[in-house]
Parts: structure tokens; C-alpha cells; sequence
């Protein structure tokens, strides 16, 4: 069990998936929100994009931060060979996106960042992803049904296409879902007690 | 997505974690149970002994079984070395296989069988789980918590030792929650259609 003594933990993130993923881990915490450019420079690649990313969200609470906080942000990205997925733009580009990770490998990575007013310590995990052969038939009845614009490379593992369409990953299953709770367990515990 | 025709298909587990997964699937079933003696031969290993209840769960039904009844059973073991770790019968007991399982990799092994009137086709799929260090404190307050008495090797990957306690896996995540949906929606439409 962790002991946040003297900090209190705040989720900087809008995502429902990972408020219900801290939520499992029975660590108290509030959500505070706020909008943060998320480009990032063309140079970077794989797990520095979302180290990047996560780091400079967590950034953005600096002007802010009081001595007893201790805000968490994350952002995950998908990787396929050398390039990012991002959320799709309209239900062709979900079936689009999906198509091409059937019957491959990507890999999914969670940058997370940890700060307080004098410290900031970010990571990352990476999880693959094997998607089998799915078909197009049931790509169009996933986007239609679950409508994944919110999801980076447009599907959610804990979803239908997760349950018919991934054949084995090698990482953690939570990263996939936007949080890695064990790294992040130890990684928290690391931080309060160095 | 599946076309059952000409079947009904039934689910014979008590299971809640299958039935769900099962629905999760968007395949119509109903469920039907019947108590079976679980024992097997000290002969049988590893994925032979998952296969095994699979099959003899299935046919636990042909007595009975409709020509338009399609029948799925299913068992998960836990592995780990040489031996399976059955349901924990103790807190105590509960402790101590967790207590095992930390800082180790074991696999986690489900037999499925789906059987109609004349016909039984079983297949197995195996994750491989490796847990980080987990304190005894933890392991104490999870199973306090969460009483994993109905759970083979005492833990539900789904529950906080999964969260806090399994640094990856190789493999279907579902399967470790007792049913592999993917596998199974391949080897359905196969059997459906051969």
C-alpha cells in the first residue's frame, strides 16, 4: 500500500479509462484538468514522444503547483514501424487505422509524468500488440458500434475488437488501456521514498 | 461477426468472469451448468490437464445434448514449474500461492471444448504471466480484500494484485481471466464452417 504523506495526488488527465485505472489502484485522488498544445517536434520518435508529451503536461501545472501536490500526467501514443497513430478524424479513418494493424504487431507506450513544485520524474512502458486477421466486415460494425475517435489508432483493447480481434500482447494489458498501474505502482513508491 | 446457424449456443460454466467475457463477444448463449468430478490422472500436464476437464465437462452432456444445441465448456489451470495450483481452501493458503507466484513467471493455461451432437473439437491457449515483487502486505490486503477463493492460483488478473502486481504477460489477457475470446472466435467460425 502507498502512503502519499505528504502529497496529495492530482490526475491531470480527461480520460475516463485512466481515472477508473488509479481508481483500481485505492489511491485517493482528485482530477484537474487543462488544455495543452500536444504537437511535438518531428524529430522525435517511439517512447520520446510520449515521455515528451506527458512531461510537458505535467509542465503546465508549474505556475501553479503548491507544495503539497503531486500531479500526475500521461499521454499514449501507438507505434507502427516508424510512425505515430493518432485519434481518427472521422469513422473512414477508424476503419482505415485499424485495418492496417490487422494481422501485425504495434506497440502502444504510456508516458507518465510525476510532479511536484521541486521534482519531476517521468517514464514510459511499452506494451506490443498483436492484432490477428480481422476482417472488414467487423472493423466497420467496431466503429460503427463504439465510435473509438477518442482512442489513439481508433480501438480500445477492453472493447469488442480487443476481445475478437488481439491475439496476444507481451507488456501490460493497462498500458494498452492508457496507464501502466504496476510500473506506475513502483515507479510512485520510488518517488515519495527516494 | 458469427453466424451460430443452425445453433443455440450454451455456456456450461458458473463462472460470472466467463460469462461475461462471453457476452462481451456479442455471441446470444445461454447458460447451463452441471457439477462434474474434476479429477485427472497425475499423468496428465500442463496444457494436456486443461483440455482434459474441457473435454470431460463437454461430455458430461451428450446424454442430454439437442441436435441443435452447441455446447462450450472451459477450465483454466494455473502452471507454474511442475505442477497446477488449484483454488486456494485458506486465507492462509491464498497467501502463500501469491506468495509463490511473486517475482515469478507462471502460465496460465485454459482448455475449451465445443461440442454438438456429433462432434467435439478442444483447443487450449496459454498466457504467460509474470508477477513483479509483491510485499507480503499487499498480498495480505488483497486477499483480505478481495477473498480470491473461486480463483485458480488465488488471483484475478482484473483485480488489484493485477494492477499493483503483474508486471507483463505474453499472451491473451482474456484467457488469464479464464476465457481466451479470440481463440475462440477463430476456432468457432471453424467449427461452424470446416
Amino acid at each position: 500500500m502507498i502512503d502519499l504523506d505528504p502529497y496529495k495526488l492530482i490526475l491531470a488527465s480527461k480520460s475516463p479509462r485512466r481515472h477508473e485505472l488509479l481508481k483500481g489502484l485505492e489511491i485517493p485522488f482528485e482530477v484537474r484538468t487543462k488544455d495543452t498544445d500536444e504537437s511535438f517536434s518531428e524529430k522525435l520518435q517511439h517512447a520520446e514522444i510520449a515521455e515528451f508529451l506527458a512531461r510537458i503536461k505535467g509542465e503546465a501545472f508549474l505556475s501553479e503547483i503548491k507544495p503539497d501536490e503531486l500531479i500526475v500526467t500521461a499521454d499514449t501514443i501507438v507505434w507502427l514501424g516508424d510512425r505515430v497513430f493518432n485519434k481518427p478524424q472521422s469513422a473512414v479513418e477508424a476503419v482505415e487505422m485499424i485495418h492496417t494493424l490487422s494481422g501485425r504487431m504495434h506497440e502502444v507506450i504510456t508516458g507518465v509524468s510525476l510532479l511536484t513544485a521541486d521534482r519531476q520524474h517521468v517514464f514510459h512502458d511499452t506494451t506490443k500488440v498483436y492484432f490477428g486477421e480481422v476482417d472488414r466486415e467487423d472493423i466497420a460494425h467496431y466503429v460503427e458500434r463504439f465510435k473509438p475517435f477518442d482512442k489513439a489508432g481508433a480501438y480500445g483493447i477492453q472493447e469488442w475488437i480487443g476481445y475478437v480481434g488481439i491475439e496476444r500482447i507481451e507488456g501490460s494489458f493497462y498500458n494498452v488501456m492508457g496507464f501502466p498501474t504496476q510500473k506506475f505502482y513502483i515507479e510512485l513508491q520510488k518517488f515519495l521514498k527516494p
